[in-house]
């Protein structure tokens, strides 16, 4: 398999005999597949003729994102304006796995997410809140809003924050941006606590997708432009990881061209 | 020594012994001598008095605080409209600190700060920055403003950033509230570094309140609303550290009295 939009980087040893035994990849999106930013972004050149490549082969093939911007299908229809072939039902993001746990333990949670997510949450029950949930609320991460989010975890008895994802950055259009993890750890070091991660990195997250592919972990490939919550995260699952040089990735300053392992 | 304001509690063993050899007391103010809010914020009651009897005493007495909201005059005149006899030369706050340090250091400043701040670094070159100075920026702490401080530190080849103060959050008259070291952790973890702090519990600040008064460590004590950046940072330096009842100190729950030690 050779992805045109190319790049990518071998991320561990015994990768030439792994190769026979694939049988499913895993995408992320922002950054690998497009640039977020102004309107719907811009796709990354060559991703679309991935994507098509990969669909035709007789790989499986699954998104896993962390975005938390908006609804999957607000987001999966962006997508498809930028004129990937990619349908909601092959889309995991953290949301639906958070709406799944909060269900799950009888957790009602307050929300610290983007405008564009909330309709995801529309039949949750958020009276009286036991939890909270942050996300990549962007502009909304006002010093109002986290706040908020603050004396709702610091008023329970056994506060409880979720975290959709742990990124640093990402890469927009017009430059890096502050991505949900930082927020995470703004408010764990408020109310001494650690947060719950619902998306990549959690083996949990990784292993959901695996589920729906009927797949070994040792039978997925994850690509993606975070070293940690995709390349590391996969590994840690047991999938094979591959970092791509697009979205935030950043050329190390003592090598012209990249690393060629890490 | 007895404040009015009263409710302190021994921060330590071997108390009796040191009263002897006391020379100096070094006073936190917010959530000690008042509360902040709306205007001015109001005082503690009992404090004014508190700090009218150790005026009157032989002891020296300073005030070590950790705001930077406003400027040194600003903030003193503020505590003088509440009724405290207080002068600026008494004070000792982050920001002055943080100017020396600059000095010392040939830094260029980028500062997220709050506006009532700014004029304390009138005569700093901000030209170009090769650092980041932030501090209880409250309102101004916006996903905007710290985005922009990320940006300029991930664009640094050393990023340098200082915190002033570390607290995690402190009370106004409406409630509890973020304080600068919750956006010190989140830039830490956007960037991976590790900040400076000035201001409390930096050893560095509390000797030059005692080299102000001329005092050994041993012979000061230091009272203040915050168990880790007031007592703990004065018992570091050989300092004895008291914690007061107001403020952010919160009654722990299996104690209807709140905790005769700790």
């Amino acid at each position: 398999m050779r992805m045109r939009s190319g790049h990518f980087v071998m991320a561990d040893e015994g990768w030439p005999g792994c190769a026979k035994s694939l049988k499913g990849v895993i995408l992320d999106m922002c950054g690998v597949l497009y640039d977020s930013g102004e309107g719907d972004g811009v796709a990354i050149p060559g991703s679309i003729e991935a994507v098509r490549r990969l669909k035709e082969s007789d790989l499986q093939l699954r998104f896993c994102t962390n975005e938390t911007q908006a609804t999957r299908e607000k987001f999966v229809a962006k997508l498809q304006r930028l004129g990937f072939d990619i349908s909601a039902s092959e889309v995991f993001p953290p949301a639906p796995a958070a709406i799944a746990v909060l269900k799950d333990r009888s957790l009602r949670p307050h929300l610290l997410v983007h405008d564009g997510l909330l309709p995801e949450f529309d039949g949750v029950d958020k009276t009286n809140p036991n939890c909270v949930i942050i996300g990549d609320a962007a502009e909304y991460f006002s010093y109002q809003n986290l706040n908020e989010a603050f004396r709702v975890l610091i008023g329970l008895e056994k506060p409880v924050l979720f975290s959709l994802g742990q990124g640093k950055y990402y890469k927009e259009t017009d430059g890096l941006k502050l991505d949900v993890g930082v927020y995470m750890k703004a408010l764990e070091y408020a109310c001494d606590l650690k947060a719950e991660v619902i998306g990549k990195p959690s083996p949990t997250f990784f292993q959901s997708v695996l589920n729906d592919m009927g797949l070994q972990s040792h039978e997925a490939l994850m690509i993606g432009d975070d070293l940690l919550n995709d390349v590391g995260g996969a590994q840690h699952c047991g999938m094979k990881g591959v970092q791509v040089r697009t979205g935030k990735y950043r050329w190390p300053k003592e090598s012209k061209y990249g690393p060629h392992t890490f």
